[in-house]
């Protein structure tokens, strides 16, 4: 199922949070930093019909045009109609983590369909370092994402933003609560800080629970990043806050990028150290096995397809093996999903071609 | 623990039954036939003391180069004074089946130790195709082995072999009941017959019970060949005769070679064309999945080892893939186990050192 247009640009190649660069990208695969807010005079999202949303949208496209964030005749921004995208389109997105699941479901009031609900993202700079989801469960909802540890300035990036797009629309605010969210949790800045974590080590050393009671301590939550359970496919944690009431952005981004993230990522490294000097031989087993398995399986599921490359991501940073490099297995990480698949392939492929064919990339990619 | 002299001759090389070549080497292995024979003017084995022992295997050994059965100038003949082996050695020669754990042991009467206790085994004609144990259970085991199912062969070989003997050794004899044996179930033409061998497919499927129960049918007995356990490592089994009391030779080897085998080895093939043709896709992943982790895993226990070079076996015979070529596989059977390892290594190695030394042999010699 090869698309067309916009979608394919996209698809076509990785995104920047991917690159396996940054600061501590040997355990941090990325930084994300979302902003809620909601214009002012309009009902919430979850309170409006469809015409409603069809003029927020509306206002929305003209004012981030006005404002200067996009200029649609900008290579890298995609301004994508979310209630005109297939299935397939909508499940690629997905997967890239440009839309939410809320987003591509929509809003279905009685009498509504999904096909007529108004919504949208735009995806802007470099990399789709940026995007902007219009009538999720608020009216915007802005991301910036960067490879590596960089809250400050994927922060930075947020704000910029936001404060151009204020310079146009009135935001809802309150003197008193900050700015007005759909969901109470999001009162205040509106924010939510996240990394992407990879702790291998310190699954394979059952020690993780150590990083949960650290977050819990924290009111942090830590869950997988992909996949439908809350379970961490390939070792992948996402740390992030839980609220956002009475606390500054900066007290936040503190807490997390100056406390406990640098906690964590010693906690990883120590215990990588430990698989590297007192079970090395496991260790180089256990990586070379994964990689064994990646070059040599004719049919993979996503799951083991995410925890081979997991351990191979691993066994990289150990300096136990130099090929694939982490841009490659990053980028696999993305492309074992089934939307990518399917693109990659040009048709639609059933459960058992999707696993021959995830093992085939696998073989092609992983030499 | 690298040997010299005639152990190290023998552990340079692979047996010839495990050559790969015969008749239905894709299912069968070997065909092995046994000759129990006791000398007459002699107590059994087991009722004998050290001193009685010591003259069997002398008298045995003058006479065998008497009928012109050995010559002990020949390089492929050799002698070997088991009770002057080391643990290692004698360990490596069960590796080969040319000893059995009760020639190893010896025979322990109060007072009497293992290394006091007379006893041989004669290794004779290339590829160790002919073995002769002194002092065993009975005075002589006569064993020929071959690749393939070729059991006509290797009986005139051991008979003729037999009959030279008896020319020149009075067996123990029964007009009544035929060669006289330690163990009753041997009474009679003293013969065991069987065949090794390769049921992955039928294992796969499930199906094992089949040949289970055709065997019990037919008194036969299916054991594992190589480990501790009567488990199959590896799908290999053992098809033998349990009596041998009331039947001919010819009769026991027509209702082996002549009906139970070949209906075992359609079988097995029956199963192997299912895989290929209703689950080809399972198959080639479950075959490339084995030859990833061979090539690849650092450590390696022999029961693992047995079972993806089982696999890869299968994958072979059913053109999945080509290389490593039959006759390497059927050696590496053999080089996994520890002493066969320890001898390459030239040294004692540990548990963890085996498991490490047969990794790397794998990786070294599957390309």
């Amino acid at each position: 199922m090869r698309r067309e247009g916009p979608i394919r640009e996209i698809l076509s190649s990785a995104p920047a949070w991917l690159s396996g660069g940054g600061q501590d990208a040997d355990v941090v695969l990325s930084s994300r930093v979302r902003l809620a807010r909601n214009i002012s005079g309009f009902n919430f999202v979850g309170k409006s019909d469809i015409s409603e949303r069809g003029a927020v949208m509306n206002l929305v496209r003209k004012n981030l045009a006005k404002a200067g964030v996009i200029a649609e005749d900008d290579k890298s921004t995609c301004w994508l109609d979310v209630s005109k995208l297939d299935e397939f389109s909508l499940e690629a997105l997905k997967e890239r983590q440009i839309i939410s699941r809320l987003l591509a479901k929509g809003h279905r009031a009685s009498g509504e369909k999904a096909e007529q609900d108004p919504r949208a993202v735009v995806v802007f700079r470099p990399g789709e370092r940026v995007s902007i989801m219009v009538n999720e469960e608020d009216h915007l909802r802005m991301h910036a994402v960067r490879p590596g540890l960089t809250l400050d300035e994927t922060l930075a990036e947020i704000s910029e933003i936001d404060d151009k797009v204020e310079n146009v629309l009135e935001y809802a605010f309150s003197p008193r609560f900050g700015y007005l969210t759909a969901c109470p949790t999001n009162v205040g800045t509106g924010i939510r800080v996240s990394v992407m974590l990879h702790l291998p080590a310190l699954r394979i050393l059952g020690e993780i629970e150590k990083v949960k009671r650290a977050a819990a301590d924290m009111s942090l939550a830590l869950r997988g990043f992909w996949g439908e359970g809350s379970d961490a496919d390939g070792d992948f944690y996402q740390l992030s806050n839980q609220t956002t009431l009475g606390k500054t952005e900066e007290l936040l981004l503190s807490e997390i990028q100056g406390s406990i993230v640098p906690r964590v990522i010693e906690f990883e490294r120590k215990a990588r150290e430990k698989l590297l000097n007192q079970r090395r031989e496991y260790t180089e087993d256990l990586v070379y096995r994964s990689l064994g398995i990646l070059t040599h399986a004719r049919r993979l599921s996503a799951a083991e397809a995410m925890s081979k490359l997991s351990e191979i991501r691993l066994g990289h940073s150990l300096g136990l093996l130099q090929s694939p490099d982490v841009s490659t297995i990053n980028r696999l990480l993305l492309l074992v999903h089934p939307a990518h698949l399917q693109h990659a392939a040009g048709r639609l492929l059933n459960q058992g071609e999707r696993k021959a064919a995830r093992a085939t990339l696998m073989r092609e990619t992983i030499c």
